[in-house]
C-alpha cells in the first residue's frame, strides 16, 4: 500500500502529473523511518527536520498534512519492522526554476520491509573524490538530490568498499553516502557539525544524546581524515542501519575496540522498545 | 501533447510509477531543447550531452530511444517556436541508493511556449553563498539535482537580481543558475573551462565555435570575479534565451559597450535559420 496526495492505494503506480517539480527539478525532501509494529520511531525528529527543510527551501506545508498520510499508511502496517519513506515535493509548476506562486505540494508515503541485517553491518569505506558541498541547503537538509550520493556510492563498490567517504569543500571528514559519522577520539565521541556539510541526522542526534546520558563525552567538531586512523572507533549512524561500525577506510584498518558503539546501539535498542513497543530485533 | 514512455498523449498527468528514482533520488538528466517549426536546433550536440551524462552515471539508455520520443512531440508541434525538455530517468527501483542490476529508464517529453522576449534581457546578478561544486556529476551534466540553483535564484529575486552568480569551490566564476558566463577581457571572450564546474552548455559551445568563425579570439579558463568588472562585457548564454547581457553583479555596474554579445546573437541567429528554415524571432 502507499498513500499518494492523501489517498491509500494498492499499486505504486499512480495517476501523475510529470510537471512535478520534485520529478523535474529535485525540488523537494524526504525522510526516511523505522517503523516498528506501526510506529513510527523518531516520529517527531524526522517531522522537525522535514519542516525545517522545508523552510529552508521556502515550502509551505502543514504539518497536519505530513502527519495524516503518515497515519494513513502507518495504520496499514500492522505486526512488523519496516522502512517507511515520507517525500515532499513542491508539486507541480511551469517551467523554469521560479518557484511557482500557488504552490501544490505532493506527498508520497511507501513502506518497504526491513530486516535486522541492516544492523551492525562492518562498513569498508573508500574515500571519493565528490566534496559533499557545504555551502548548499542539499548537505544540510534530506533533499531530493541524491545524484553525488549515487555515483559516490557506485564508485565506492568498484573499489571493493560498501560505502563512500565525503570529505567537504575544506577536506574535513563529513559523513558517508547514507549515513553520519562518529569517532571515538581519546575516550570522547567526536561528529562533524552541520556546518561541516552533514546533515542533521535523527540517528545522529539520538546518539548524541544517549551518549550523555551514559556519560560518556561528546564532541561537536571538524574531524580531521587523520583522526579516523588513530581513532578508537569508528561508526556510522542512520535511521535505518541504527549503528554501523567502520572497519576499513581505503583500504586501511580502523580500530573497533572501543566497545562505545555496541554500548549506543543496546542503549538505541531500548529507546525504541520504549518509544514502539519492542525492539526491532525481537519478533 | 506529451510523450511519456514512448506513448502520445494529450495529458500531464499520466500512470507514474513512484518508486521512479528520478523522483525520488533525483537519479537522472534533461535537455531543453529550442524548437523552431518543428526542428530542434542543435538536436545532436543535446542528445550527444545527454548520452555523455548517461555514460557518466552509469545509466544505460538507446539513443535511438531519445530520437523516436523526441520525434513523436516534435511531429505534434508543427509551426512556432517552442521550447521542449526531455528529461530521462534510471526508472523504478528498490529502496536504497544502489543503482538496480536491471533498470528500465523513462523517458519524457514535454513542450512549452516559446518568447522572443527570452532573448537578449539584460541581467543583474547577485552573488549566491552556494557554491558550485566543481568535484560533483551535478556540475558538469545536467542532472536532475536542481535545488542549489532553485535556492540560488530565490535568493537573488530576494536582493532585487534577475538571477544569481555561482563561484565554484576555488572562489573563481563559475555559471548563473541557468546560463554559462562569457566575459569580454582585453578583447577576447573568455569562458571558464567545464573542470570549474560548469556545464558543457550546447549554446557556449556553440559561441566559440561562432566567435571562432567571427574573428574573435577565444579563451577557456578560469575567470576571477574581479575581471567580471573590468570586462568590456559579460553576457550569459543559454539554450532558451541565447544570449543575455549581464549589466550588474552585486548592484556594481559591468561594462555593456564591447558589441560582441549582440554580434554573437546575429550570428546565433542566422546559425538558427540555417538549421531550421527561419530565425525564432522571425514568424
Amino acid at each position: 500500500m502507499i498513500v499518494f496526495d492523501g489517498h491509500l492505494q494498492e499499486s505504486r503506480v499512480v495517476a501523475f502529473d510529470v510537471s512535478d517539480r520534485g520529478l523535474l527539478l529535485a525540488d523537494g525532501l524526504f525522510e526516511t523511518f523505522l517503523v516498528v509494529d506501526g510506529i513510527a520511531f523518531r516520529r517527531t525528529a524526522h517531522l522537525d527536520r522535514m519542516m525545517d527543510g522545508a523552510a529552508a527551501l521556502g515550502l509551505t506545508i502543514e504539518r497536519a498534512r505530513l502527519d495524516h498520510d503518515l497515519d494513513l499508511l502507518l495504520a496499514t502496517l500492522g505486526a512488523g519492522t519496516s522502512v517507511v519513506r515520507l517525500t515532499l515535493t513542491r508539486g507541480p509548476g511551469a517551467r523554469g526554476l521560479a518557484r511557482p506562486a500557488d504552490p501544490r505540494p505532493s506527498v508520497l508515503v511507501t513502506a518497504t520491509p526491513w530486516s535486522s541485517d541492516l544492523v551492525f553491518r562492518r562498513l569498508r569505506l573508500a574515500t571519493t573524490t565528490i566534496r559533499r558541498n557545504e555551502t548548499s541547503p542539499t548537505a544540510r537538509f534530506k533533499t531530493l538530490a541524491y545524484v553525488d550520493a549515487i555515483a559516490a556510492l557506485a564508485e565506492a563498490e568498484t573499489r571493493g568498499a560498501d560505502d563512500a567517504l565525503f570529505l567537504n569543500g575544506a577536506g574535513r571528514v563529513a559523513s558517508t553516502t547514507m549515513a553520519n559519522l562518529f569517532a571515538v577520539v581519546a575516550g570522547r565521541l567526536v561528529t562533524p557539525p552541520v556546518t561541516d556539510g552533514v546533515l542533521a541526522g535523527t540517528t545522529r542526534g539520538l546518539v548524541l544524546e544517549v551518549a550523555a546520558a551514559r556519560g560518556i563525552t561528546t564532541e561537536v567538531r571538524s574531524l580531521e581524515v587523520d583522526e579516523l586512523f588513530s581513532a578508537e572507533e569508528v561508526f556510522a549512524t542512520n535511521a535505518v542501519r541504527l549503528i554501523s561500525p567502520v572497519v576499513a577506510l581505503d583500504g586501511k584498518p580502523i580500530g573497533t575496540a572501543s566497545g562505545r558503539a555496541e554500548m549506543i546501539l543496546d542503549e538505541i535498542g531500548a529507546r525504541i522498545a520504549a518509544e514502539c513497543g519492542r525492539e526491532p530485533r525481537a519478533v
